[in-house]
């Protein structure tokens, strides 16, 4: 399996200021192509650095991966040090990225200086791959076996902004295969929700124990998606891998059941929407609703991030005063008396009162404590009700679901990350029916 | 100076799974105690490639700060290297760690088991930073100038969960300091709102070339809280050093004005409660309220993000279907057919809707196109409207204001981020009575 190292360069990256990621992006694509990634780092902007770094990275790596240090200013001196590296006796203009240059400024109305010629300029060791997005290209170096690494080596620079990196991706990639040949990888990942990592890992330790050596397991919990479990095979082209993988992928759904709720970059709010009911199967398009108090709008805001939810999502109410409770949603002044507003009932009457103000199908509801303050020994800090409501388009009746939630963060983020995940799956569950 | 290394441990950062943002934390916290950087790097669950990676960034360094690796199941291992890095003998369990495990664990209803147990044990080469949001603790190894390496040294051992993370930093730099003289260094973070990055850069061009050497300056830009300035000062304890950095923040507020909202860690939401009217200095607590649209819960989620925001905050209506715009914020129908529901009408509208509705004193509102798709030539993807509306206690009517807010990026999580912060801006401004 042939493995790569990825190093971004920027002072920026190491006080601080900007989080790398870029070399997200270029791991993803490596790992898709079959390439083992061993190592991400970053350095700084300093020439010594820069040409020490590299070269051990250039001994221990099939694949170099550079990203980064070659933009218009001064302090970007990545090429001259890749130009020394691979022994450039000078350089040459790249004429496709000049097009590409001359393209960029005019659209933007900027007159060309010499140092936005300068960036078409390459060490005469590079091939260049054309940065249609940008103006710095993207570098190829080749280093063959004959060289000074004593085995074939590939360095790619790219550039430090992420959609140009992003853009460029898949020629690179083609570049590596032209180079290299690949062994398999294949990763799947499976979302789960609703068990800890702990008891996750208790419940499927039988069968993670019994798996074979080519099949790695990772687990990735998140207060916002669950815990995401990856299945990592390698050696993806030997016979009978991959369908050892899909038996153990089968098993976890046999042991985890309704816990599992999707698959891959799935998240409860892009799972959601499939469930609902649509034309061109269902005569209409049923539609949800929120209402929120201590996840202050959360809720709303991840079913909002999923492009095209205005198709099924109406709207919300955040109630954080209880008059708002009641003279907008409805909620009885005696439950609020009575049980209070972190109560199964006023989270029950949360669901029903916004689904009649905006007249939808679906809604959900959360009334809790995020901390750091209030709270009570009944009712602490981390305590949340949430509730599901469904109106049966037959009998015109609302069905109501609701749980109790308990997390125990001190961060009040976390909590309400919390909150707002399991009302998302309570709402999920209700969906597909196992709940009621 | 002393330098340090930080290490993120976890074959889901190398497969470009998550995105390693637990560095930059790290980066910054080292920074404001005056240690510099050197290297950020990724690398893999394997226990030879930790103990190889480790042990030379520890010959390398004064301080290796190690993040990751340290969840209950069985794919971390970093522990167990430590252990052999450092020639421990044996585990102990820490006690005030175990405490933290069971509150956390009852808290939220989970039984114990023994891998949560294990948690709380370390190599008796270490001692305890107790984790106080988590189950790992924070493991601190010091080697002396005797030891293995020749020259002091200290590594961190840290949690992969940001927030745990964020919360432990303050007590590991304290901890660092009781280890190491310091150099002394002094920050002071502006926050500005309202100039690009480059158009502020060119506004204060002249004075950050005239800052002596001692004073370096870093922008800090945020799609939700603007761009922060950082004013680092080095050899704080020379005479007329820190006069020379008030006075440069001086000339800062003089140069930037209204543009500057803030220091340090504020943010456009936990400044605007400050300049409500409240008791004692007013006869009452004044009271917010949010109208979204295309935001779609992100304003009201910030605001609820603050802790105590219920003295203030009633609630919102995130009106993401025209009706809802209509039936419960009484926008028009004429409005949203002349002008559509991308217009200063509507979001104005919209701003006193939801004031009358929620009776609040102060509201702003949102309505435009996040993308990626939508959008047309006049009001294309990244347009959108921002009000805000203030009830003028003596006179009782309402004064509204409105400004277009045009974003630019690809990213629908990105353009929503910057309405939202752009709407609490224009609530700010209009409460500092810049506005009207």
């Amino acid at each position: 399996m042939k493995t790569a190292s990825i190093c971004a360069i920027g002072d920026e990256i190491l006080i601080g200021q900007i989080v790398d990621t870029n070399s997200s992006h270029i791991s993803r694509a490596l790992g898709s192509i079959g390439v083992r990634v061993k190592q991400i780092s970053s350095i700084g902007d300093d020439r010594a650095t820069i040409m020490t770094h590299l070269d051990n990275l250039l001994r221990n790596n099939d694949i170099v991966m550079v990203t980064g240090g070659l933009g218009p200013t001064k302090d970007d001196i990545t090429k001259e040090a890749l130009a020394t590296l691979s022994g450039a006796k000078g350089y040459y203009r790249s004429e496709a990225q000049m097009e590409v240059i001359e393209s960029i400024l005019s659209r933007r109305g900027i007159a060309m200086l010499d140092t936005n010629r300068a960036q078409a300029d390459v060490p005469d060791t590079a091939r260049v791959i054309v940065n249609k997005l940008g103006t710095a290209p993207i570098m190829e170096f080749f280093f063959d076996e004959g060289g000074k690494y004593g085995h074939p080596r590939l360095l790619y620079s790219m550039p430090g902004v992420p959609y140009e990196t992003i853009n460029a991706l898949p020629d690179v990639m083609e570049a590596i295969k032209s180079h290299f040949e690949m062994d398999g990888i294949l990763h799947r990942t499976i979302c789960t929700f609703g068990l800890a990592e702990s008891v996750l890992a208790k419940t499927i330790e039988a069968w993670e124990t019994a798996l074979p050596e080519y099949l790695h397991l990772a687990y990735l919990p998140n207060a916002l998606y669950g815990v995401r479990l990856r299945l990592s095979l390698y050696g993806a082209g030997e016979p009978g891998r991959k369908e050892a993988m899909d038996n153990a992928i089968s098993e976890l759904y046999t042991l985890l059941g309704n816990y599992i709720y999707g698959e891959g970059e799935d998240t409860l709010q892009t799972v959601i929407p499939r469930l609902l009911q649509a034309p061109p199967a269902a005569a209409y398009q049923e539609t949800i609703s929120v209402a929120e108090s201590c996840t202050g709008g959360l809720v709303s805001n991840l079913i909002t991030g999923v492009a095209g939810s205005s198709e099924y999502y109406k709207g919300s109410v955040t109630s954080y005063a209880n008059e708002v409770k009641m003279n907008l949603l409805n909620v009885p002044e005696e439950i609020l008396e009575k049980y209070g507003a972190v109560s199964k009932e006023c989270a029950e009457a949360m669901a029903r009162g916004v689904a009649t103000l905006l007249d939808t199908d679906w809604s959900v509801a959360t009334t809790g404590i995020a901390g750091p303050g209030g709270g009570s020994e009944a009712k602490p800090v981390g305590t949340c009700w949430i509730a599901a409501a469904h109106r049966n388009p037959f009998t015109g009746t609302t069905e109501v679901v609701s749980r109790m939630v308990k997390s125990a963060s001190a961060s009040r983020e976390v909590n309400m990350q919390r909150f707002a995940s399991n009302a998302l799956n309570l709402l999920r569950l209700m969906m597909q029916q196992k709940l009621l």
